[in-house]
């Protein structure tokens, strides 16, 4: 069994996409991946490629490669997404609404079950099969459901205010989207996301080659 | 001036998180920032964010720390985002939509002016003040306005048709969240994004606190 201290942040991030080419693969037929064809599909250095794959801890068969059901299942494993967390949503902006409606997080682990709005509008719609329920049912809601993970997509000025509420109410991990960083105890963990930063690499790629 | 090959692709990708702390104390009216004033807003090591700032290339003013003005400038000519591109979206669905109501993008460099789905329930429409067009005017379209960056999020399956399609009808840089690696000529930038990197670490950090 991997641990999670075994392997640097980049191979973290480099997991998801090979998980979603293997799976692909398999739905094909396929039953064995080589090293090659693997390469093949991806954008990533072949050597990066060989070494996450070592680190996965499957030995590959000679002439035949991986075999795809045990690859996915140590990549499933070591990422946790071989069980699945329940999420609340708190913030049902555009943004909100995308997550709510993002299937791969569902197939990895991760399945938001509700949204919450401070919006009168918005309280009571279903969206993405999804029902959003107001504000102030947010406490009572983590508690009755046992839910320990949420994603916070409020604007900036809002999500201490969430991130203290969730906390309070017993939530372990908050995927935070809202640009600020929260303050929260040591036993939460709170990983922020910014979308910006895939569009700062494009941006920069894009003037190096285009000046 | 800063050349883009100066920083690495990590500093690349916290600077978007600087910016918009930065722009957030200038409006709240403040004409400084130290360091340690904007460690305290960060989630970033320490060490990284100073790094990070005598990389800008901007003198600090001793007690006063950075001038905001000047340190905003910086980072925004780095990233190029003190020019706006124009921008196409290909594939109104949710995560579609939710881009091009993404608010940080417009200010950041990139307007994404119009979209367009193979749907004709959605073409004709307008979403988030931007209309939704058929397909097969694509090709013309782009050649028309001179757009030279598109944003694909369509389905897989169809993103290397809805790739060589924009090739030739022009286009420079494709920011590409299909999940696909997609074949294009060495002129043309081609970004690959994948949402569930961030949900990776974000499940490694979770199981690693609450086995």
């Amino acid at each position: 069994m991997l641990h999670a201290k075994v392997l640097r942040l980049p191979t973290i991030k480099r997991l998801p996409t090979y998980l979603h080419i293997l799976k692909r693969l398999e739905q094909e037929g396929h039953e064995f991946v080589s090293t090659t064809a693997l390469i093949n599909e991806l954008d990533f250095k072949p050597i990066l490629v060989r070494k996450d794959l070592v680190l996965m801890g499957i030995p590959g068969k000679p002439r035949m490669g991986y075999c795809l059901k045990d690859l996915i299942a140590a990549i499933e494993s070591f990422l946790g997404w071989n069980k699945t967390d329940e999420a609340f949503l708190i913030g049902a902006g555009s943004l909100g609404q995308a997550l709510m409606g993002h299937k791969p997080f569902e197939e990895n682990g991760l399945k938001i079950i509700a949204g919450f709005d401070a919006d009168p509008a918005k309280t009571g719609q279903t969206i993405h099969g999804k029902k959003i329920f107001p504000m102030d049912k947010l406490p009572e809601l983590v508690r009755r459901m046992g839910v320990r993970v949420a994603i916070i997509t409020v604007p900036w000025q809002e999500a201490q205010k969430i991130a203290d509420l969730l906390v309070e109410a017993g939530i372990w991990g908050i995927w935070n989207f809202s640009m600020v960083k929260l303050k929260t105890p040591p036993e939460v963990v709170c990983h922020n996301e910014n979308l910006s930063s895939g569009l700062a690499v494009f941006s920069v790629r894009l003037r190096k080659m285009h000046q």
